[in-house]
């Protein structure tokens, strides 16, 4: 008897991760059928997108766990219909792929790639970029991702000073913690990236007084969450020259709506939240292997604590 | 008495050198008159780029050493005034300012940065960009500055092929060479690097052949010397769509002309010859450790030797 698999999230996900959840349950040793229609009642295990239309966990009468596609959990994990164990996404290829991201978005800042990619004028400009150990880049959060990314920075040589809010240690990264360490971090900040959690603490860091205490003309990258910035403080900020430029991979609202400012701001570059982006090869290795425990009566990985929401 | 050290390079270099040059040397415990304008009897060292007026060292009597603030001296070795040591620039900063132009420009196309910097149109398109363990990354030429840019890369996690003339070995790199070797290297370059020296067979060694072995949609980045491409070739291979980007750092003729049609071609993106810099505080550290070596009756380091040119 296969095992059923329901693929629970919308269409345009079924066509990224069909193939390879498919081939990881096979690699896994699983004999699965997975669909995006199940009856209820037949469903093992459920594959789950926090943004599906699946809402009611009551009718999976026989399902053993529901495995979410990705590492944020705020918008199920207060459901009172799931009474099954629930796995978070912990992938290593968004770790990865995070790594990536700010390592390229700092070397382009770095690197002063930008005005060389727009320029077509035939005007040759003698220039020497600083050395990366000439080069300050602040690191606010200090979890998983963005230890990560720091320690890919201070492989290529950058200056990194590292805030969080209690304190930490990472290799070779100037690390601060607490309210006036962030002070002195962003004093610091020629590049300040952003991979702090969305917190009733971090909404709004990057403001009007937080934005003034960088050097003029720093950058920021903000590949973490959208609300860690006052949009209108940084626009302010961006006008007045005071900030150089923001890469911003995550917003308030997402897409980000066609009229946002941001959009047509000079001195932005929007990405579409590509940054932390769940790989669909390693997602479903992590899935597959859920899917094996559950049927070997081995304990789930990942598993979200109801208690503490994550 | 202090030692007299000429500055023999255009002024614009001054303005760079200067404040470094002076600090280097006392650093180093050197008392030195450092200047532009010195009475030829009396120079100590010569500071040299290759390129500055003089090119009669037969006046400079008393002088214990030409130091060369490039790497380069095909302008100077055959130069038959010229008989006191020769040292070449062997700069550690050039190194890591190579590695992190390569590495940043890698990361730029492996994360399709281009849209993003120059698309403001409001459309947020949904997109996941490989990791770089999915990505073929090809370094031709594997010297020092190969080595250690392949090296970088891997550390991200990149699939690096490596090619050279003779076998050669970098850790995590799959290391290829000879004419063989040469064409399956470029069969798998999704982004090739060119970092290969100027010599007579490695002149347009990307050319209507080689180019073709590339897969569609391939890029590439040279940062190494202008000749290693056939201009023409490549220009085909972009507007057919064969090749779909270029960047390039180095060019037959520098500065690149206002009227080539590379700084116009909407696939083509020209840095000023930015990736091999040598760097002031680096290079004048060396600088003056020969100076202080000559002066402690210490061999020279970087000799250049006449017979072989280098």
């Amino acid at each position: 008897m296969p095992v059923n698999v329901l693929f629970a999230a919308r269409p345009e996900r079924w066509t990224t991760y069909e193939v390879p959840l498919r081939t990881a349950l096979a690699d896994a040793g699983v004999d699965a059928h997975l669909a995006m229609e199940i009856p209820t009642a037949e469903v093992d295990y459920i594959v789950y997108a926090p943004n599906s239309d699946l809402k009611d966990f009551a009718p999976y009468t026989r399902a053993k766990a529901v495995l979410n596609l990705w590492a944020g959990v705020e918008a199920i994990v207060g459901n009172s219909t799931l009474k099954i164990p629930l796995a978070r996404m912990v992938d290593p290829g968004l770790t990865k792929g995070m790594v990536e991201w700010v390592t390229g978005h700092v070397l382009r800042y770095h690197l002063g790639m930008d005005s060389d990619i727009l320029r077509r004028d035939g005007k040759w400009v003698y220039r020497t970029p600083p050395l990366a150990q000439e080069r300050s880049v602040v690191m606010l959060g200090l979890g998983a991702l963005g230890s990560a990314a720091s320690e890919a920075l201070v492989q290529l040589g950058f200056n990194v000073t590292g805030w969080s809010r209690s304190p930490k240690n990472v290799a070779g990264v100037d690390c601060l913690h607490g309210p006036d360490g962030l002070k002195e971090a962003l004093r610091r900040a020629e590049i300040a990236v952003l991979l702090l959690p969305d917190t009733p603490a971090t909404t709004n860091i990057m403001n009007a007084d937080t934005l003034a205490l960088m050097p003029e003309g720093a950058r920021i990258i903000n590949p973490g969450r959208g609300p860690l910035i006052d949009d209108a403080a940084l626009l302010d900020a961006l006008d007045k020259g005071h900030i150089a430029h923001a890469t911003l991979d995550v917003f308030r609202v997402e897409p980000l709506p066609a009229d946002d400012p941001y959009w047509a701001h000079p001195k932005v570059t929007v990405t579409p939240h590509i940054a932390a982006e769940t790989r669909a090869v390693t997602a479903s290795q992590v899935i597959a292997e859920n899917v094996r425990r559950g049927e070997a009566g081995e304990p789930f990985i990942n598993l979200v604590d109801r208690d503490l929401g994550y």
